[in-house]
């Protein structure tokens, strides 16, 4: 095991009705003056963001509105709320949405208190030392941003997507409510889905021997998702099957499930193109990309990928031939992916392989990437190619 | 799922050499002036103290020592620890050793900034509101206090052990080398291994339905600590098995395996009196009663029974008959205790049938106590009589 720092100190306020304590926890994280940031719209008209305020009016805290966050979240949002910040004297930020509008929120918090750019943080310049306080009210199962230190912001000049990281940008709560899930659209359900099972197979496929207690807490969020999601396409009402699905969100990406080992990424990197240069959901480019990946990189370990095969898919080991058995597992996680509505080549994505060669130089690759097998540029050539004419 | 808040913001800093380190957390926390507090000796003998002090010495922050913590950690230790904090002006509690080092340091966390009997908190006449920051240094997985907020006091008069908790008691950070466990004798070793498979049972034996999140993460801790456990009493150096281990308690008891769902508690309640009346290792007291509460109670959900059986120790189903395989599943949890050195009844322990009524009654249950199965005085008397004759 990695020597490692785990720190996660976000405070979950978890359940029915708790979006109604939101002002509750503002004021006891020290916020009086609030900007409050979401989305297109869909917390305006399913009352949501009138119960937010309500509670934030009942603990006598103010509060600006900035809405109209788009999927894969840009720097003029960002800018623009840099600008209200300073204008009005916010001391707090709420999020009340999914992965992009905290994405946006956690940027905004980190740029308003920096002296320059705050695309320097992106572009890796310099690392974030500080930030407002961020809160978060959770609308979608997927990012698990409502307890990372992570965002990730599209330069809209070139549409260059990007991420970085740090303490200063862990929520200091997040209020989930899984009842705030019902209205979803099966679709999103899905890619959140998906981005929560990559978020976990991005650490499950690591280099470092002997992490058993780790890979078993990996495997659980995995069997969660694998019983659960089904059943909330089947009914998005279903409660219990959204809870689960939203708390295993919350674990996929703390990074409780992955401290202590080397971990890979690329996948994530890959598809951070397709949805830059299509404007695709991450969960539906990452359903095409994650498996066309793990094609490219079973060999590496076969036995690894014989577990999760076995352990998590329930396939029967094949001890004649494990590579079998590997393959197998990664078959299932395709049909899995098909069977939840999330598309499995370029075609159903509505991606080009045409647009490869750009999509790879756009990566910036400096000499190899990833964690895990460290792949050239031609190697995710290769996956991409890979991923354009997958089949079941 | 139960609605739930969870906030772990405990700074974990896990690894090799890492108590080399503890200068400079202490500072990030605010100490300025610490309580070096510890148990019988072993950190002195080990060293470990002197590298402790050398890294407070390299930051400038300035300490007074209290050793002499016994297992089972006692009020008088927890009145002088108070003591010094008052006239001494200390502002960080720093814990060097294993859980009862640790309890005792947050009752004098708490009890330093309380204007009454810290014992208070203990008897259940008020709650603990603020406390002074904790650190640790961990010396033994087991107790999971490093990042919980809990602790647990014996009252000398009477030999009363009670537990309170609060989220001001969470520590600021632990330091985690699993190094440090090489010099453990077995039988400690495995007393630590059981109180953490134990931490996980109280949670997973629930009444609240569809957690599958969670049971999933409680049967990761099980299985890892079944696959470890064997290898650290082989080989005590061994660092992979012994970091898998530590991790393993650690996120047994922040309870993040736990939120959502009932828990029972009535083994640790039971557990207590043995340790209480006789001195003995709450692990090894655990390993008596746990399963003979298992016994007494697992009718009341057969099929919940059956799944860790199935799930956790590889028992095949017996469709036809669950509770033969509920039962198994019990019989595999001794068998896998005796095989790590515990003892698995009275005569083993060193306890007496005799003292059965008077421990059933310091228990002091008023009515019935437990999550997952209420239990009356009688109810108890029971386990305890099913725990005195176990065998394989």
């Amino acid at each position: 095991m990695n020597n490692f720092n785990f720190f996660s100190p976000t405070e979950f306020v978890f359940g029915k009705d708790r979006e109604n304590e939101v002002g509750v926890f503002v004021k006891k994280y020290g916020g009086t003056k609030v900007l409050i940031h979401y989305g297109r719209g869909s917390a305006v008209r399913s009352g949501l963001l009138d119960r937010v305020k309500a509670s934030l009016d009942k603990e006598g805290v103010s509060y600006v509105e900035l809405g109209g966050v788009m999927p894969n979240p840009r720097d003029s949002k960002v800018y623009e709320g840099i600008d209200i910040v300073r204008k009005e004297g916010i001391d707090f930020i709420l999020a009340v949405g999914g992965g992009s509008t905290i994405d946006s929120a956690k940027a905004i918090a980190a740029g308003s208190v920096y002296d320059g750019d705050f695309w320097d943080f992106y572009s890796y310049k310099t690392s974030i030392k500080k930030a407002l306080p961020v809160g978060t009210v959770l609308s979608i199962a997927a990012a698990g941003s409502e307890g990372s230190g992570d965002s990730v912001i599209t330069k809209e000049d070139g549409m260059l997507k990007r991420g970085t990281g740090a303490d200063a940008l862990r929520p200091k709560f997040s209020v989930m409510n899984p009842e705030l899930l019902f209205t979803l659209p099966s679709y999103q359900t899905a890619c959140g889905a998906t981005d929560i099972m990559a978020h976990v197979f991005e650490r499950y496929f690591t280099n470092t021997k002997e992490v058993e207690i780790t890979d078993r807490l990996c495997e659980a969020v995995l069997m969660t998702m694998i019983k659960e999601t089904p059943r909330v396409i089947a009914d998005p009402t279903n409660y219990e099957a959204r809870a689960n699905i939203m708390w295993a969100g919350t674990v996929a990406h703390t990074n409780i499930v992955g401290v202590g080992r080397d971990q890979d990424w690329n996948s994530h990197g890959i598809e951070h193109e397709l949805s830059a240069m299509y404007d695709c959901a991450h969960g539906a480019g990452l359903a095409v990309i994650m498996p066309a990946w793990m094609e490219f990189v079973y060999k590496h370990d076969v036995m690894r990928f014989a577990q999760v095969a076995v352990r998590v898919w329930g396939v029967k080991m094949d001890f004649f031939n494990p590579e079998k058995t590997a393959v197998e597992g990664i078959r299932r996680f395709r049909m899995f992916l098909r069977s939840i509505g999330m598309p499995i080549n370029f075609k159903e994505l509505g991606a080009d392989v045409k647009d490869i060669p750009e999509m790879v130089s756009k990566m910036g690759i400096d000499g190899e990437t990833g964690g895990f097998v460290h792949l050239k540029p031609e190697d995710v050539a290769k996956i991409y190619e890979i991923a354009a004419e997958a089949e079941l």
